[in-house]
């Protein structure tokens, strides 16, 4: 069953204007025909077309589902933007099909970009949670400076990707060695210039725990698609021990 | 240091032509300067320019470094090429950045495309090696028929992501289940029709697993990502163990 966005079901029983067109003209369903509907909340509906309008298709609700991320805890992003914004255009892309729940642009020093239009990540992010089967569609923030982003953040685990070679040995751990399933988490990721040293230390001051995701030099946004797939690897590896207790 | 690619360097101090013209005419680099080659077979060579010549800049070594891959095992990601060809771009970079030995793009039923030029490929590939400052390029084969992939494997572990829910449920573990540190993988991963049911037949009888990345529905290209993502982060998880022990 094809699968469309309106984020005001609840309360409109109306698709988009821009959901209503792809409907109606691009995929050419007709009243009666049963599509499928997220509002990005969490909750998949299941409808009828009750008139098929190209601009302000009409439908009613046969039935709703609850469907919470199957991550179970909080995955919050924080990437210092590129310079090309395709990377992170696509960045979003996967972070939205492996599963997240909010991405925040970090503009910190030695940021690649001062300025982020989010529209284009957000039409990215929807297309990205229709096309993976999710129900809710992650918070993308503007463009937030570091110190904003450690004075608001709620996560219990705070990461942040930081591979300078100088820190102490004892405290380069892997992010294997930091995660904890079930526990929110935020990760920070830097630009490709790295967080500047009063940075790493304003963070490391904030209970940030400086990790590495592994040998390789990542460009920034494979280093957030890596961080985040590492994650799920953890919490699919803690499934799978406790469904085999 | 700036780095570049070299081949032959073994045989001829010789930069070949593109790489001259960048590090001549792009980077103006001159005699006597110091610069980083690598010829893709696991070698670091440390050089002295000889002739800054922006076609055939000659070159001297000074010293050079064997660097293994890190991951200690081979891995093999077998993939159907997508339809858009900058998605297999992005994906063979995001794969040297992390960390693979071969890429085998995968012809079966319902591939997307049945031509491929790896050419542009091997370019992304090249560039790739040199920005996460890898020695070793990976093999990129020419597209090639499920079958013969089958009977050329010489991987101690195979695994095929499929995700068909019909699979008996004995049958369908996760990829974190499969993995084994240390012997050599081969993951096939799918077109977006998924691989036929006598594919799957005929891979099951060659001893490949199926295993599954988690809940998420994955685009191809991400589930290449994935999958070799969770190989790397389950190495990284042993070397943790192990180096605590």
């Amino acid at each position: 069953m094809h699968r469309f966005y309106a984020p005001e079901i609840a309360s409109r029983l109306v698709l988009p204007e821009d959901e209503s067109h792809h409907c109606v003209k691009v995929m050419r369903m007709q009243e009666g025909d049963m599509i499928e509907v997220v509002d990005g909340k969490g909750t998949l509906y299941t409808c009828r077309i009750t008139m098929a309008h190209p601009k302000r298709c009409a439908i009613e609700v046969a039935a709703s589902e609850v469907q919470r991320p199957h991550w179970g805890q909080s995955l919050t992003l924080a990437v210092a933007p590129t310079k090309h914004l395709d990377r992170m255009e696509w960045m979003v892309e996967k972070c939205v099909e492996m599963g997240v729940d909010r991405i925040v642009p970090l503009l910190c020093r030695n940021s690649e970009r001062t300025t982020l239009k989010v529209e284009r990540l957000e039409r990215v992010a929807v297309a990205a949670m229709k096309q993976s089967l999710k129900c809710t569609l992650p918070v993308i923030d503007p463009l937030t400076p570091l110190h904003h982003v450690v004075e608001n953040t709620q996560a219990d685990v705070r990461l942040v990707a930081y591979c300078d070679a100088a820190l102490p040995r004892q405290l380069r751990k892997s992010l294997p060695q930091c995660f904890a399933v079930g526990r929110d988490t935020v990760m920070l990721i830097g630009p490709e210039g790295d967080f500047a040293p009063d940075e790493v230390e304003h963070l490391m001051a904030a209970g940030y725990a400086p990790v590495t995701l592994g040998e390789s030099r990542l460009r920034t946004e494979t280093a957030a698609i890596m961080a985040l797939a590492m994650c799920h690897t953890l919490i699919q590896a803690n499934n799978d021990s406790s469904s085999t207790l």
